[in-house]
């Protein structure tokens, strides 16, 4: 069945709502950019087996946003001349194992990948940022009555510092690099190369985090329904939405669209009610660089191995020489 | 139907697992409370309106451990004499418009009430403890591979402050205060009268928090099945489970049960699956205080109507001269 | 998710379904008026008791139409003056423990209340009118085959003797009551202030009993749906839904809105499915006194706590000297 | 999957639980069967135009319990000489159009089927017994407070009396009837045949209204859980159950089974939710006449095509010459 | 619940999408028909106990497409003249215990009923067409990459020469056959009336195979979720979903529509979701000889009972002297 | 929550049911391998494009079991010197896009990789055994009726034959060649290894085919519940499942177990309800071989992620110079 809830695909591709960005966006922006600034680049890196030839694993940890550890997987081919690189970011509250069987996998095809383990949700990634509210289980609300302590923006910022550690490791050649991640991490992938320059290419599946107001209407499952969840509890005090709805316009993709200059390439399941095709297409028609979106009718939520050839030449046309 | 998955009630009533407790389960206690007494007891109060007659009501923000805010909720009811008063507790995820309607209600029947808000999960309550480790969504693995760091370490303490708090509530009779809460309200309530001196009389309604291991084994639901998330991500890490059944063990209701010294009573429904009957009467059944248990064959996780009468009972006959 | 199978909020403001009355819809009214008159006031009220201080709590068991048992609450709190009284109505088939500590909470906020319960759904209210016809489980359509035998007749009727019953307690005064409940509660509500010049202030949660026709087409739930399991039992036979539509216009809130003289406030969430907005709205939207309808956006049929502040504001606004 | 909720086939086949009949339970219908016989037998006849050769169908309206219509449909097969007959019964709230077209099709097997619609469920069957009480949704608490307004007390009757009237039927042999029906239908046939000598043959599916002890703890379906959902609203009221329970005791089959004289043949599928094997093993091993069970194990609450040759064979061997 | 994801009633009257018909499609089918030709008319009959007057039940073994064996019944009733006779066809994955009870009741009411059972779903009707492609579970995608090769050719095939056979039995009026089905057998009902002139009547209960474009699009449920299930496993390849999808429009019911020429009557229910109204329609408003449908707004994919009584009448009235 | 259903750990450890194997199990299986003998072994191989570095991607289409085409996937690492060789078998049902990222993702460390297609079930794997009877959707009943044409004859015998292919590619050293699969996949990996002398180390993920009474009994699930389905169908023709279960039994993994000469690796999730643990280890407990099993308490029928580094490490230790 292709999506009952959601718009058709003729409306799907130029569904552009209105843009949500307050006056300050910029300077929201340019003020976090220059608080990641000051935490100067640092990693630590540790080899963890692996019992496969060709590979080499390895553990990082690096500081990240508020002087935080992040923990992080890198993964190299054995190669003797440097490595074009991609950093990979992983889905809401969905790290499994750290994902290193994935990475190695990527890896092995002659990319050194890293995995960035966001903070709070794997690992020894830690979520330094106290927030002075409650909030519902979950991420999704941490933090949501300030945009200073919403939890997203440090983690945008430790997707952007993963960038850079990836560009710094020895092996990599810096002029080639990828960023790529599904849901939570396709959101991390656009997210960063809005404010890297260093990406070459953004791959992100079904991204996540893309016009919260459609999502809040039509999205039935979790974890856009933690906003649902939220506004629930403050039922008699409606400035507690007024106020998340304004710090959730500072993150929201389709604000940061714009501001992405490399080619990106998305992808969206028709059936996708974690993240409603509209949303996608929401960011996917706000962003002014070279682009292009693959549409899938019998697929939800999900990596679509028919789309993974197509990643895997996009690395290779952008990525190896 | 009654629970197909627990033990019959006859089992249930003699059912008491071998304790958990590590060497330095007390001296980790006591260092936590040393801790929370370098915390000075400090509140601010400020009226909130409320459309009733015969009640006042205030924002509560007192000083819990580690020194984070944690906002409360008072409700005083008309008294030219002093109050008896009742600490109450909220459920796991589950503080809807900070009980307010709930807490007026048994303000009215003649108590000073006093509602905390778990730290990170409702109000201006600050969770400001950062766990080095990421978790899955939810707090039950929030810091779970550090006891100094779990998530429930500050709570109990909060909980511990909050009866100090109203006690020292120039309208309330210290020697007259209870304690209650349901499912997390419940394990809170258990936790801070094994804390305190101070409660005369405790109400538990089906207590979370309590025989982690077999609730891994046999709860189908949230929010305990969030160990059994965690334990997922880590297939490859068996020690990672090992830690963190180590750290439940020191906030392990049973474990805790006999340092219970007031009268207690408990409920529970038979068809509950979220805090299933064995892992409750594992708490009862370790109880050394006097105690007793209602227990509601038709019942799941729910507050059942028929026990109010009973604890209403209680409440005045352990609080009203 | 907002609805995603009803009209959205703009449409639901403007939604005002053509009326259905039969031609003897007022002279089938005023000779059930006449019949219930036909009843003279009678009611025992014996004290029942409760464990809290301030308040008294009776059993009142009234006559009702067609000189049937009705069985109530009443709850009187300590007062040297006379007291605002208060009728509520309770949802379908969901009276449990008769609702005392509910009505309780309510009457210590210094009102009279009384609850009255639904013949044939609790306690002590017989149903004592006999229907020639079968039907599904559940009252919805019994006695559906001929208007005089519907058993809302008599329900409708058995509310607005109990408007009777509470002006008549000697500690109430007359002037000032209100009439309130939820779903079939709310229904009731409106029911009875359509039929009664007592009332001062009607509040209605997501009343059930209008608009039937599109209750029938969209509700996925019960009790609508009794009447499409009904219609569903007589496939080979359409006079018998044919009749039972016809029947049903006679209790339908949207053909009764317009009798009602006194300020109306109603409540519905947009995610309510077993009264969808649309049915609550085509009752509003036909009502012609004053009035206000409060929308919860991430609310279903359930009573939202944000509401309660605004409610307990008109009651002090409408009842209170 | 066989059923894991209920005992498996060897423990079933021998469990019988001990019978619960109160002192009085032979006086209790002693006076119901007393208080039937008041009733003078009495019946209207009307042809039904049904589009098939070899049939015609009828309308029969008799007196039943307390003089209440109930409606039947008979179906005779064209013969020229007297015909054995069947009295069917149908399973709770499931009359579907009357089950017109099976009773026509078991007709044309060269029976005199009446099939009776069970009071308040279907057609022109009037519920004329008053409950004192409420209950909830359905007929299973309806009256439960006393056994004399007991919703099944007048349907046993009125199963007694279906009999009588087929047996005075011109077109019927008296000497050859048998009865039959599924679920509550079962019941019926089990409970007419405890009260009747007429029945030469019972053949009862699935019989519901056995040992409800257990159904309460292990059924996880309606009907039986009306009782469950009965008990909750009643959480403060535990005498109401055992009133309940008491009177259930006049009704449960198993304590009606020794006073069953003629061959009694039972189905029951091993995945049989709504009722659970053990209660219908319940009956059958109470039961004293010559008896057998057809035990199905991938079948739940449904009629058995497999079973369907058998019963013909019955029907065959024990009614036709 | 009327249906919320199809067109409502008076769009699903005109809707009429545009055939998909190759050019080729009538000389698939001629050179199809002359295939089945090829194999010549032959049958075997056994006799089959059945407990009951009146008829005579035969286990057919006859030639079908491909000269594979389709076992078929044959129910007789008593008669001293030629009968009127009906070829049955069976829903998808759904023949249970052959359908032999449903098969002696039709019988019984004067008419030679033969009952299909479908290639490799039931008895000894063998599937003798190797595809040498993989198919998902079902077969709905057996074949569907060559038309030669799909399943349902050769099935269609079996319909037509059920009708032959039935035809041939000397018991049976020539003159006077109506074809019936529901579902896959409403389907195979149309089919074998587009391609046999013997049928004077048929008659078709939500049928099966039509409009596959939009049931891909709406029906959430199986058997035409097969096709979207298929068409994931090649996300990769969209060839062969192109191919399937014009494999299928030689099996299409609304593109053979217009080859049937006796009076047809079809019945949907507006809730079916398995063959979803507006694929009924599709196929009905490309009807060109004389058509009736009834709709049933209660009722989902069952046999809807009201129904029966109009298609005996019809099977009088067609069949019938 | 562990299983609920099925044994607990240590009853599985020592679960080792009763073998089932017919007199001629033996003489059946030395027949079934002459036949596959009879085909002479034969493959074509074409190169397929594949968008990374490091591998070589071909199409194998070979001649298996009654000369039936079956399509594998082959993927070559880059290598100078013979490859150790992996033969991988899918799940039922499940080849999606032919796993052929999975089949690199493997071989790119290190291994010539073979996926074989089951025949109909995936590419152009022709499943060309005609069985004389029907069957239920799905492939576990398709020639039931017949050992010799049961579908998983033929499919143990082209598994066998896919190692003889990939020991026969030039690339490949023979001597160290290791079989794997999940589910189906795990049972084919067993049933090729108990017929096969060529491979070094089996690795079986839930192996689905064993111990088919139990399976029958307690899982819940298709595809095991297939049987249950197909015995539904036959309810009045009790020796249709007493022939299958005579056919399964020369299947059944349990009895095949000790023909196992090589050293084995299971693994099974305690919460697996598709195949549940019992019928895994009952396989395991009959093993003859060095085998080990490893058991994951919070996974269901998935590849766990923990599971991976000690598969690889055991093919490096097995396959690996």
């Amino acid at each position: 069945m292709a999506q009952p809830y959601d718009f058709p695909l003729d409306q799907l591709q130029t569904y552009k709502p209105v843009l949500t960005k307050q006056n300050d966006f910029d300077s929201f922006w340019e003020t976090t950019l220059a608080k990641l600034a000051e935490v100067p680049l640092s990693y630590d890196r540790t080899e963890i087996q692996y019992p496969s030839k060709g590979i080499k694993v390895y553990r990082i940890v690096y500081k990240g946003f508020h002087h935080s550890n992040i923990e992080a997987l890198l993964a190299l081919p054995d190669s003797e001349v440097p490595l074009p690189g991609i950093v990979s970011y992983h889905g809401y509250n969905w790290c499994i194992d750290g994902d290193i069987h994935e990475t190695v996998n990527l890896a092995l095809k002659g990319y050194a990948v890293l995995k960035m383990y966001c903070r709070g949700q794997y690992g020894e990634s830690a979520d330094n940022i106290v927030s002075s509210n409650g909030h519902v289980t979950g991420w999704m609300t941490k933090g949501i009555q300030d945009k200073d302590e919403y939890y997203y923006r440090a983690v945008y910022m430790d997707a952007v510092r993963a960038i850079d550690v990836l560009a710094a490791i020895p092996e990599v050649d810096v002029s080639r690099i990828a960023i790529t991640g599904g849901s939570q991490g396709g959101a991390l992938a656009l997210a960063a190369a809005a404010f890297s320059s260093i990406p070459k290419l953004v791959v992100a599946d079904h991204p996540f985090l893309s016009n919260f107001q459609r999502a809040i209407d039509i999205s039935p499952s979790l974890p856009y329904n933690e906003l649902n969840e939220y506004f629930r509890r403050y039922s008699g005090k409606p400035e507690i939405e007024t106020k998340a709805i304004e710090t959730l316009s500072y993150f929201d993709m389709m604000n940061l669209a714009s501001q992405i200059s490399c080619y990106t390439w998305l992808t969206i399941g028709l059936i996708d009610t974690i993240t409603p095709p509209s949303t996608v297409f929401a960011a996917f028609n706000h962003l002014t660089c070279e682009k292009d979106i693959a549409v899938y009718r019998y697929y939800g939520h999900e990596l679509v191995p028919g789309s993974i050839t197509t990643r895997l030449q996009l690395f290779m046309d952008y990525l190896q020489k």
